[in-house]
């Protein structure tokens, strides 16, 4: 039942001295595979490496059928938004620590990659939001996030004053210092920080979580993956506010604004090796053991 | 699309002395409708009710396709897990504070309950669970919930320790005073005073929310409503635990025992009146004005 | 024992419609006591009161010895950190809802400042902090809180890096959003929002708050008052931070500077009716009832 | 300034089976110097030790001035326990984990304990909490604490409903699991899991933890460590209830039942090694790395 992989894009990590030497290895690896391999232009150019094919993200989300990141969960982040519209799987090499979004270590690649590229492997699809900022009625501004949007004060000491809707229903005024609205993927990152609970990753659902609010019966809230949910900031607060997606990309909003928060219409697909088990980077990552 | 409900049986709180007062005024209010009014019989003979057409919980099952309950979440619960593999709905009229299930205020229910008759309502599925307890590989019990199954120590000081599975596969060795497995009906109950975020009623999952739990990690987590959760009680701990069904049910386990708990096949059917607004019910439950 | 107070000085908010209104009533009230009666020269100005005597907040500290403030929290706050160095007690009367700072109900004053008046009160000390930055070990601003001092990321989606020391001795490097340093008096505010416990007013200490932790194991920290309190910003976060006294004033910090926080040398006074209970207030604004 | 010990006693975990190893390798060490060296009578029947002095719990108090417990945090809290109405200094050594109470590890006692008896060392006096449960105005049981008092349901899925009250005033009204009582000591155990604060040990002062209260709102309370703390079972709870100390004493009570808890007149002293760092444990313990 599974694709069989042919042409393969490498995106690592932008600042990282040893990502040049990894690359090159990789390509060497997969050299001996029928497969074309190529690299995203970014990740070339950063880090200086030269005589490999290069394509632009446009370009590799066009062509190629599975992307290969290299580095951190933060990598993956910024590869998937950037995929988003394509049709591509991505799979995480971790050159440091385990990742949540990086499952394969550096050290057994060969091996993993190699099984993947053999067709054995699982996947696994897991939802995108994008959220747009809405000035006056118009969207001023969109972006997307596999983590987490976060609405949150910004040169301001003083809460945030937000009203919150879902479906066009009203959810609740809060006063608090932001919101985070995580995916199941987003919710061992910094939801889970602000009090929000583990979502399995295959759940269809986003949760809500205030950042340390003001009436404290305002709790973290679960609610469907097709949800729409709107996001005023309101007058009286006065202060300025941001929205960060994935703690990459920021978006200005001011008092008046709405931010809208829904799902991608596709997610994106994770590959993972056979043997991946994800209660089993819950226990090494949060230390359970 | 609504169905016109034609067969009614009213069950009450058992030990309210307002009770049967309010039964006989719902018997009459309902007597100007073209529907058969029954009593449970549970509820006639707690109250005292007489010359009126009594059923039992299987006969009310097998007869009835609405259920009007008088009295709190309590008795919603009971009425629900009673009730869970009929094909009846359940309607909740509350006699004291508002309930998460008894959306119905007592001194408008002639209009809600009229509304609901005249085919003006809407239905809500919602999931429960059954548990039951597993030793030497033998169901020695098993019962219903519609909130919580509730696994904790009992007549021990100390910690428990239990594993967990979910679908077969290892989650976790936990030391804490317990977990509550909540639908999303029952985050709003005892989960939440755990720590549990609120799940959406609508929403296909369970919340596994640790108890008082030794490793400081250990956070709720959201798995999907078709999860089999399997629970073994520690040989080390050597206490002896406790399952708790809604808060109303116990189940005795011992070191060695496996805890079942999934999804029942089929949900109960909740009805509300068409101004029915779940966020509403938060609002004032919680406090958030 | 107790004293009785013969110079009075009346802080009011700045910007509330009220204010006048009230304090003309206040000073007329007053005039049939032996006491001299001045306002607070900002207060006068911001609400176009005439014809009263005035004094700057230093000749308040310097010339009287009780202070009454009109208005809510913020309004105490402020008039304590203008007075904290002087030897003048404070006592608020609340405009709107009751505060935990202002207990006295403005339709009940003249009973209560009434019997102040007449020696008939409770006095409580409460600890202030200080706060200075330091870069490369010069002072390069200082302030005070009667509530908190919040070290907190600005302009930055990314955590702050920070570590702790605790009279010279190292206690931890922490990402997080920030933490917030609260004295008990503080600990009802912006710390509860950040899951601080409640300390009672009277004890000597201070607790150190973590606010969305990358660690969740960092949990808020209660240490002994005389304790003084060191923050570095580390140079890896490479973001800009601010540090803000009691939601009101704010000083900006740079990666590789050093905060201190420890308290003042005296704390100030507060006055309360002798039916003063701090419980019951605490039961009113959490509406534990 | 440092006392010179001359008298010690041997406390050592019952159950381990190397103990007595242990205990034999240490009394060993120790004949070198000019101390008397004791056993604890129920160490040595418990791990069959023979031809070594012993002595009761009680005649330790009376002629030791040094207890050195070997074992865990447990082994500690029993010695403080029964030795704290007399003069005598503690230091643990733990068998496996480093413990909170037991800072010196197995491997480098013969150099840690040689410095104390060498005079170098540093004590710290630690607050212990007495409880007595009162019936119809009647002491019925009373023990002590080092730890935690944790007033909890028993053979009861309900709630409790309590009553608590500080030096006599009414704090509130509970519906919980339970209320945990903790000493700065015990507030990195079971109050931890709880909820509850970190509170440096040489901190005069206790914390109230509510177990999964039903009010969210209700949180740790820290208060002085001069309080008397008053809690009553409500009548209409009319479940069992238990109280614990330490998680090694119960003390059955039952609704209407008074628990009273206050500090004991005189603290323990516990003795640690001049490099002795509670930071540094906190940071190992809690994984703060």
């Amino acid at each position: 039942m599974s694709r069989i992989f042919s042409t393969i894009a490498i995106i690592g990590k932008y600042a990282n001295p040893d990502v040049a030497a990894t690359i090159t290895a990789l390509v060497e690896f997969l050299a001996s595979r029928p497969v074309r391999v190529t690299i995203d232009v970014g990740t070339a150019n950063a880090n200086n490496l030269k005589g490999l094919e290069t394509l632009t993200r446009k370009e590799i989300g066009e062509q190629c059928d599975l992307v290969i990141t290299l580095g951190g969960d933060g990598t993956m982040l910024n590869a998937a938004r950037s995929l988003a519209q394509y049709n591509v799987a991505l799979v995480g090499i971790n050159m440091g620590r385990l990742g949540f979004l990086t499952d394969i270590r550096l050290d057994r690649y060969q091996e993993k990659i190699g099984e993947i590229l053999d067709g054995k492997y699982t996947e696994e699809e897991r939802l995108l939001l994008q959220t747009s900022v809405l000035r006056y009625g118009e969207e001023i501004s969109r972006n997307m996030a596999l983590n987490d949007v976060v609405v949150h004060k910004w040169e301001e000491a003083r809460m945030l004053e937000i009203n919150t809707y879902i479906d066009g229903g009203f959810v609740n005024h809060q006063r608090s210092d932001g919101v985070i609205i995580s995916t199941p993927t987003g919710s061992t990152a910094y939801a889970l920080s602000g009090g929000g609970p583990i979502l399995h990753p295959t759940m269809h659902c986003v949760v809500m979580v205030p950042i340390c609010p003001h009436t404290l019966t305002q709790r973290p809230l679960v609610v469907s993956g097709d949800s729409v949910i709107d996001i005023t900031i309101s007058e009286e607060g006065h202060g300025s506010a941001q929205v960060t997606c994935d703690g990459q990309i920021t978006l200005s909003v001011t008092a008046g604004d709405r931010i809208r928060i829904e799902r991608l219409k596709r997610g994106i697909t994770l590959i993972h090796p056979l043997d991946y088990d994800y209660y089993e980077i819950l226990r090494a990552k949060l230390r359970w053991g």
